[in-house]
């Protein structure tokens, strides 16, 4: 698969052994992932919005209704994509060297509008899927309304970097005889009971949710 | 306690029901989330970077290390912190409704520097007991080499708004009638066993997870 190449926006200064440049790497966190925070400039305020995501190939996959204010200042506008995985707290002997352990994806450029139907439908079924693998399959397909009523944006996975801390923490050499309980205490989200909708079907069986592998 | 006013940058056009400006409201989403994502814009391009942060009362703070680029850049710039709690996926009958439980709070407005030292160590102090309750209390306090090396900066809670995602999913009519299941599962961060540093001293006891309250 390659490295994304470093770029003077992408390279870690301080930290560089957190730098990861490794596409199956950087793969594997957008694919874990299912929500990023969006970055973009208006008027020169930076505002950073949430919003689910989906990736296909060498592409991420952005959308909302086609009336989002977001997605249209977006379309061929500079963009910040960042997606962050929180894997644990990070506790140490002083305050000093607490820290968290994370996976952070960064994915610098400009987005594409999606204009090609077959393309859009994909990009749709990518995000249905990337929330519950092969939901996409089961529930109802777009009508052409919807896909009309539907802005996809495209950007490329092109000057992207990710930074990743792992393992315990580091203390000052003399805090190691200090009688405080230090490690990691791990951190993952969760799902929990699936609530069906009141309206749901008697006939339909129960929604299993190891299909999330959470 | 009161609301935040909207601004022009903070109101929501497409669905103002799910604008939340009660004070009380979006402090408890800061009170409950543990890290954001800050964005700010260098050279005209916008950058979103995760990390930790504290409330005290009406003031966010942000910290790192006083040779942090982010940091630097931030002091005196436009800010956005957006802090985002995904609460559910939200399963519809069709793709097109597929939605996610959330609560997110973004925050505007320009950091200043923390340079008096009683509020640098009462930030520090909330940071640390904002990942554990107390836990400032337990370990070692900060000597004034640490002090000097660690930037924190304050984020007045001025320009505040939330937008909040509750409920089940919401179909087409004629979609209720398909046989496909169809409801929130729900999301959390969720701790795990605690990982023991390999250095801890064998007569400190285990550290209690319910201390986190996930």
């Amino acid at each position: 698969m390659g490295t994304y190449q470093p770029t003077a926006r992408t390279s870690l200064r301080r930290y560089p052994k957190r730098g990861v440049f490794d596409k199956t790497e950087i793969q594997a966190i957008l694919d874990e992932g299912f929500f990023c925070h969006v970055g973009f400039v208006a008027d020169g305020q930076p505002f950073v919005i949430p919003t689910g995501y989906a990736r296909s190939g060498d592409q991420l996959y952005l959308h909302g209704s086609a009336a989002s204010r977001m997605l249209r200042i977006a379309d061929g506008a500079d963009l910040c994509v960042t997606v962050t995985l929180v894997d644990g707290l990070v506790l140490a002997r002083s305050g000093f060297h607490h820290s968290m352990n994370y996976r952070s994806v960064m994915v610098l450029g400009t987005a594409r509008l999606v204009t090609d139907e077959a393309e859009k439908i994909a990009a749709l079924r990518a995000f249905t899927n990337h929330m519950v693998p092969e939901r996409w399959e089961e529930v109802r397909p777009p009508t052409p309304r919807e896909l009309k009523a539907t802005t996809v944006l495209a950007l490329p996975l092109d000057e992207v970097s990710a930074k990743v801390r792992t393992g315990g923490p580091i203390d000052d050499e003399e805090d190691y005889a200090l009688p405080v309980w230090a490690g990691v205490v791990p951190l993952r989200a969760a799902a929990g009971e699936p609530e069906p909708d009141p309206r749901l079907k008697t006939n339909v069986p129960p929604f299993d949710v190891r299909r999330l592998g959470r």
